[in-house]
């Protein structure tokens, strides 16, 4: 429990507490100061006032804006760069707490309890504890030595961020932790790890490590950086809303009886969930933890009777909600978690548990009081990535807004830019504007990646202002962008010519159309994987002895995560085969270091496909679902087939009749001439 | 060890030993009778006279005759078949065998120790006991029940093979021996297996399968069916020759230099070799101890000093073979493999070892004795696939005599088969014969599946007395054939039509030789695999709804396997990529049950490709090595894009030079017209 700051001195306190009450609020006043901190530990909301619905009764503008400057003040107290103690001052201080308990070493990996891609300030402890702050990685401190693990993302950030006097730079692929830990613990050292932030995949690599090493891995009860981290955030508290079925599609209960059966089917009693999209899934909830996704960080335990415990603060819970969720969903504190799997475990009861995503600490807790651990994926991976028909319309819905706001852009983007001048920064505040002025939008679904010439050719690029470009006359401009509707959850990248593009790019941007063609056109049989299908949206670069080093799709979520599974399309092995309402994106790129990057991306859903005459199995294919116009400036039409031209001028046509409807005047003009024709026909 | 028949009376065995000492054999008389019984436990050899080696000296015409007398007697009585005990009465004898033991029952895989695709006389036990004589199965044996294993391939055969009184029959893959394990062992329920014919990946499954079931998976040390089978032939007796490093390309000592620091860098003492293939690469040597194979079964102990232990019976082994292995191959009787397995264990050494691959009965044997097992991949297997220039020129070579074989065939077909009443044996039997005129060749590498009409589409049909069909006018012949050359291994198939074939036939024909042609044409980065390119194969097939139910393709031996791994073309996962000298089968294919089946299947061979300008990627490809026509009757020429044809007429008229000049006047004829150019220029 965090204690009150020095700027809410008793006697405010008191006065708030006053008011509050006046006001009906449900707040009281013990517990506002810890409410406000946790607000300020969550991503900041657009709808800055959306955390007040926590406060409850009816607050006048006054006392709002009070409590907007207590959650300001707080957050700002929290962003502030921290100059002590420095970082080699906490390397210091977490040794010495390892001492304490006789550890040799601990690891810190970039990872929240929920493996999640975004995790909540409380949760940056690598951030914290070295200043590395990408998305993925780790750090391990032993006595006398220590090192930071990075992918080749971050081979030049580390350095900015992270002191080589203190950590060795290591490579997360080429020297994994685990080979490293093989190498470098000491005989009979004692490895700590917190099974809270490991699965239970991870710890069966890390125990091999240790054993090689002639050490041991041993699980800690209090992460050792939780006690050294003074002003550490506490969990984020924003209000979790009920999902309108007019969105969902299908009603709670409908989903989790289907989850239900499948695990009766397996003879398992419950199964922990422990992928915050997939509660928000089955219970039709959403919430505002974590920047970019809207979901709640909150563990559940679905069992094979339908019912679910649902662990969650429920000073998150906004009003209405326990109603929502109904009599099967029982609420819990988080810590009562324990307690459930301690009485479940006495039970002998099988918990399903999925060993590449639930914490270790789970699989222990369970194991130890009793229960049959069954590894099993999340029962709710595959329901929640086949959209049903209303959420299927609602992306459909969303993408054409998502395409009017992208459109909008575009179209300033081809008068602003040769104006000269026009930064990244610019560019990507202009195009979320646009896209603010559409409805039920409620955040981006991803930073937007806004890549001027060779900042294009980083593939995970985020514009800042040390490396922020102008867009110049004669180069290519990537743009890869989308965000949450209440609807949909949208995901594309369009690449752009500033005035005349080199014809080399014109032949690389033609050779990735091609691929993402490919992929658009395909028709495939049931039981089809992504591993099968990328080798398409390849094969024109390998032509020329060309390819990217990314796969070529992701699944995407419906207002969830933009990158969800469980299929992909990707050249390393998934046994997931499409089946129809999975949205995946399709994104073939090329990239030249130091001059620039092109992708194609469109989101398309899986869909059935009418049989030819003669057909003996059941074909699958793709509804391309982004409708924004494709650069034809950057294409060389002798390099198409005259099926590709048929494509592109079809789906131009498309984007023409769909979006054109739905911008203003001076964009529908430039989108007539940017979607006109290229075949002949 | 076997004791002499009947047939050798004490006094003629007398006189055939002095004989035999008189010419100067080295096999003495109390040894004549065990070497004729293992000589006829091996398969029948094309030259029958090879085995001889064996005995020694220079026996006369007369002593070689009556020597290949008692082996034909011999053989004669194995192959006769039993009619007592009945396959009732050896289930009973079994059972009894197993109550002895207390044992609850017995899994009778279709295995010998090396997990060999053809097995010897003697590991044929599942035939024994159940008379199910297909290539892949497991029978289990209970006290009460007993089932038969089958995948889709024998769902008839075996109804004419098992009876379904003593056994049920299930299929391999919806209802494998793990599953009926786990619901038909009783509790407390002792089931046993033999540790030589399992794997530890396989006994890791059905570990669980009896753990499911409250039961206990339990060793055996001597096999039950070897005890009731009273007339169980001995191990094989081929001759082990040298393989020459004319054909090998490498001697022997370089071969076991570069496997040895593969041990070495990852601090492998040594590793056991159980593929017989692996140790015949290894050691350049070559047996005849099972059909189509030209390998010796032995196992062999490759060590990080790049000495090698071998185990294999020295009966076998040709005169100068121990000179040709030198003095770094220490030759051993096979039971020392058990001493030399305790002395590296007491040694606390670490032993490589192929989970998928060896016996379990070696890791539980090394590691009860101290040993530090490591479960790894064979490592002749990469080595072995990557054919060195010399192998690759002999394949080369071989698939030119090869293709002169099928050609002149293929020729004859086109005379033979339109005058009617030619049947399936017959045809192939004449492909056998021009095959034989070929020179360096010691055997087929496989049964020639020659298929007329509907038994075309039965993937891996055989044929028999019962199944031979006439070749009729207006249907398909599909021929799959090869052989094994001292120079390299075959296998090819092609599809002809007898008189005008149906319409939709070269549809479908044309779909498959697309494919073909993706295969044959694409270009890659280094590190693809063939799991990736597998669609390549399939897309014109998926595009009219259609598809095939095997691999695209299969590493192939230079005078080795025709089967062998680790690389293939297939949408199962495999993370082998394809590196230049490996060998691989091209075999698209389509079946239409009841009335036809296509495939067109060619060698291919991976190559480095010049580099296009601006290649940022080293590129590989394909060389295709088979030579011989495509059946352009078979052919929709509007169905193929230019390049499509291009490819075709490029082929043929390279088959035509190459082929051309090595086959008679008529045949040349043939092939002049069969080559001609279906394109325009």
């Amino acid at each position: 429990m965090s204690t009150p700051r020095a700027s809410q001195g008793t006697a405010d306190l008191r006065d708030l507490a006053r008011r509050l009450a006046a006001a009906g609020a449900t707040v009281g006043a013990d517990d506002v100061a810890a409410l406000v901190e946790g607000v300020a530990a969550a991503p900041e909301a657009w709808d800055a006032e959306a955390w007040l619905a926590l406060v409850g009764g009816k607050p006048d503008a006054a006392l709002k804006a009070e409590l907007g400057r207590h959650v300001e003040t707080a957050r700002a107290g929290r962003i502030a760069e921290k100059v002590s103690p420095s970082r080699s001052q906490r390397l210091t201080q977490l040794r010495a707490e390892l001492a304490r308990r006789d550890l040799e070493g601990f690891i810190v990996p970039r990872a929240d309890e929920h493996q999640g891609e975004y995790v909540p300030a409380r949760a940056e402890r690598l951030a914290w504890l070295t200043g590395f702050t990408g998305s993925a990685g780790a750090a391990i401190v032993l006595k006398d030595r220590a090192a930071v693990f990075i992918d080749g993302r971050y081979v030049l950030q580390v350095k900015d961020e992270v002191n080589p006097v203190d950590y060795a730079y290591c490579h997360l692929v080429d020297e994994p932790p685990a080979e490293w830990i093989a190498k470098s613990l000491k005989p009979k050292g004692r490895l700590g790890y917190d099974p809270w932030l490991h699965t239970p995949n991870d710890v069966e690599r890390l125990t091999k490590a240790c054993a090689k090493a002639g050490g041991e891995l041993v699980a800690v009860d209090i992460n050792p950086i939780d006690i050294v981290w003074a002003d550490q955030p506490p969990p984020p508290l924003a209000p979790v809303v009920a999902h309108d079925v007019a969105f969902a599609g299908a009603p709670s209960a409908e989903k989790r009886r289907d989850v239900a059966a499948i695990l009766a089917a397996d003879t398992v009693d419950a199964q922990i969930l422990s992928d915050p999209a997939s509660v928000a899934w089955l219970l039709n909830i959403r919430g505002a933890d974590v920047p970019n996704t809207p979901f709640a960080l909150a563990f559940a335990l679905i069992h094979a009777d339908a019912s679910v415990d649902l662990f969650v603060d429920r000073r998150k819970l906004a009003p209405g909600l326990i109603a929502h969720l109904g009599n099967e969903v029982r609420v819990a504190a988080p810590a009562d978690l324990v307690t459930t799997l301690v009485r479940f475990g006495k039970a002998k009861m099988r918990l399903g548990l999925d060993p590449a995503g639930s914490p270790e600490w789970v699989r222990r807790r369970a194991q130890a009081a009793g229960a049959e651990i069954v590894f099993r994926d999340d029962p709710c991976a595959l329901p929640k990535a086949c959209k049903n028909p209303i959420e299927i319309e609602g992306t459909r819905t969303a993408h054409r807004r998502d395409g009017a706001a992208l459109t909008r852009f575009l179209a300033w983007l081809s008068r602003t830019a040769p104006k000269g001048g026009l930064t990244e920064i610019v560019a990507a505040e202009r195009l979320e504007a646009f896209r603010r002025e559409g409805e039920r939008i409620r955040s981006l679904s991803f930073s937007t990646i806004s890549g001027a010439g060779p900042n294009g050719a980083i593939v995970h690029y985020r514009v800042s202002d040390a490396t922020n470009r102008v867009l110049e006359s004669g180069s290519l401009y990537l743009v890869d962008s989308g965000a949450q509707y209440l609807d949909g959850t949208t995901d594309v990248t369009r690449t752009v010519t500033i005035g005349t593009p080199p014809a080399e790019a014109r032949d690389r941007f033609t050779r990735v159309l091609k691929g993402h063609i490919a992929i658009a056109t395909l028709r495939f049989p049931e039981g089809t994987t992504g591993s099968q299908i990328d080798i398409l949206a390849r094969r024109p670069l390998w032509e020329a002895g060309l390819d990217y080093d990314h796969g070529t799709g992701h699944g995407v979520g419906s207002f969830l995560g933009v990158h969800e599974g469980p299929h992909r399309i990707s050249k390393l092995a998934n046994r997931v085969a499409f089946k129809p309402g999975m949205i995946v994106s399709n994104e073939p790129g090329y990239y030249k270091t130091g001059a620039y990057g092109i992708r194609i991306e469109n989101l398309v859903t899986v869909v059935a496909i009418d049989p030819p005459a003669g057909a003996e199995r059941k074909l699958l294919g793709f509804e391309t679902l982004t409708l924004a116009p494709i650069d034809t400036a950057l294409i060389e039409p002798s390099l198409l087939a005259p099926d590709e031209i048929a494509w592109l001028d079809a789906y131009h046509r498309r984007v023409h009749e769909t979006i054109g409807p739905l911008v203003d005047a001076e964009t529908r003009v430039w989108l007539e001439q940017a979607t006109r024709p290229i075949g002949k026909g």
